[in-house]
């Protein structure tokens, strides 16, 4: 069967062609409830006349996902929640119910998974999740798939779609720092494996970056300070596969374009430090490292104003054409190519 | 790591311990809304005073729950859901929404996904479901997880729990019928392998259990007729781990016994003969193949008397003691080993 040339590797096929494939074999969805279907961070259907239910789901896998060498059970499990927490918040909900999925490989522990548990546990508690139910399987290798409901007045839900031109496109905190943490801890491990015993990591300078990567936050807390203010973006994604990426999920979705200004995408000084202790551009990192789960939006001038300033960085704004394009400091404005991060195609940093 | 004598293997504790542990850990859920946690084959919250959704996740995992050598990928992706919807017709409720998680290995064609997409499809349209999200990732083997959410009046809600002593036990359909097919199906490949091109397979005596074993069908027939009828079960399980593993978590969730009456199982003709080709005893199969997805249910006399008796197929009684037996044609009385399919001790059908 692998010499029959009638048959498509799906490495050449890409996520994005994959998920338009899977949505013409599904077809329309007929169900009269149903808000938003594949098309956004989380699935939102109607339950009442006010009320909406959304319901998201990611799966981590080791050796695409997460390096059991450098990431520790608990932090594994707080992330598994995180991410899920995330892609409700990018609806502009409040997350209620998880299950979990654990496909679990023979040369893990027992008390492994407990720390697994104990992560899931405090970022539950954290974000106000009730893990509710769950299956628990044999697997070759560490596999979680979570998945979160959670509850939306119908009339705060915020989607990929409604950016309009004129719109201020803002991140809710600091990028690329999730991706310099990565490549510290890969770079780390390098040097482990060469050196055994006889390498000791200083850990110090990068404790921030490697805390953004291995213990990412969902920015709930920026979704509940928007209800406390009356106030919502116009469209609204979390930062995962990258800005680079996410920024052209939200002018698809509502038909813009954007333009980024590179001085003035939020880069922590820590990550600064570990892009260059790595010998990398920070800005790669912040447009295409993927990770941050801080939340990206465009919303009116007006709304903006409406916001807290220290959740709200104006990093750019949507444009009448489709072009996504980056102004640098400099004043040159440059295509921004489609990368990010495809799970398919590896990292496309260039 | 491997050699640390303080680590417990996972397979030394079980399926059954390690969700034990994992309840501990999450700690008791202080969600108001919620009916049922992690003890179901489903959670239930209540959505407003009358209503309830339900939340149930399944995984499945090539090499532990099928082979992709003798399961075509639309099966698979019809089974993926129809497991699922079986869980939440075991609350006595209707399934609305799916998520689909699927992780992909390199080895597999684009083509292959799309039929597996199609399965899904004839199945979510067979039980009226919406697939509504999903997420698509490489993995080292196929894996996929499915989350359905579904909706029941609270009134109408049945759980493990919840049956008493004089019930009668019932099952919806003939047992041991999948557990047979798959046997058909690894003898066949085995003789495959073995001779080669030489080996054609006689299907045909075996249509009925391979296709029992490769298209399960959730039987949420049975739960509409209940609804038409205004009846209901005291207690409600699938029958996936099969049936000696199965009336144990209706007994341990409702503090009670059963008593199984091995001469009233259920057992299909085909499943005599393909136990005759195998050297096996159908009634093995039957108390603990598995993967059958009838329903098992407890219910009063009076409640079976308003059932559809081809859907109602007495098959023991609960008892007032903690005992679980099997009653044998000649009038023995045996226990009934703890038993059937645990994925972590492989299949103990002895």
């Amino acid at each position: 069967m692998n010499n029959d040339s009638s048959l498509t590797p799906l490495r050449e096929y890409g996520e994005f062609g994959l998920i338009d494939a899977m949505r013409r074999i599904l077809g329309e969805p007929s169900d009269a409830e149903l808000l938003t279907g594949i098309a956004d961070d989380a699935a939102a259907y109607r339950i009442d006349e006010r009320r909406a239910h959304v319901l998201t789901t990611d799966m981590l896998v080791e050796g695409v996902h997460f390096d059991r060498l450098v990431m520790p059970m608990e932090y594994l499990g707080s992330k598994a929640i995180a991410v899920n927490v995330s892609d409700v918040a990018a609806m502009n909900a409040e997350p209620r119910y998880a299950t979990i999925a654990l496909g679990a490989p023979e040369n893990i522990f027992v008390e492994q998974i407990k720390e697994f548990y104990r992560g899931v546990r405090k970022a539950s508690d954290l974000y106000g999740v009730t893990v509710v139910g769950g299956d628990t399987t044999a697997a070759a290798r560490l596999t979680i798939s979570v998945t979160v409901a959670g509850e939306a007045d119908i009339a705060r839900l915020v989607h990929r779609r409604g950016a309009v031109p004129g719109d201020l496109l803002c991140a809710t905190g600091d990028l690329g720092a999730a991706c310099a943490g990565l490549r510290i801890l890969l770079e780390q491990r390098r040097e482990l494996q060469e050196k055994g015993a006889d390498f000791a990591p200083d850990i110090e300078p990068y404790r921030y970056v490697i805390g953004r990567q291995l213990v990412p936050r969902a920015r709930l807390d920026v979704v509940r300070d928007w209800a406390a203010r009356g106030v919502a973006p116009n469209a609204l994604i979390d930062l995962s596969d990258g800005l680079g990426s996410d920024v052209r999920h939200i002018c698809r979705a509502s038909a813009c374009g954007a333009e980024l200004l590179l001085d003035a995408l939020p880069i922590a000084p820590e990550t600064y430090a570990a892009a260059e202790a790595l010998g990398e551009d920070a800005a790669v990192f912040a447009l295409f490292g993927g990770e941050d789960y801080e939340l990206l939006f465009a919303a009116s001038p007006e709304q903006v104003a409406r916001m807290d300033s220290e959740t709200c960085h104006v990093i750019g704004r949507c444009t009448a054409d489709g072009d996504i394009t980056a102004r640098t400091p400099d004043g040159r404005i440059l295509p921004l190519e489609q990368s990010g991060y495809e799970h398919f195609g590896g990292k496309n940093a260039s």
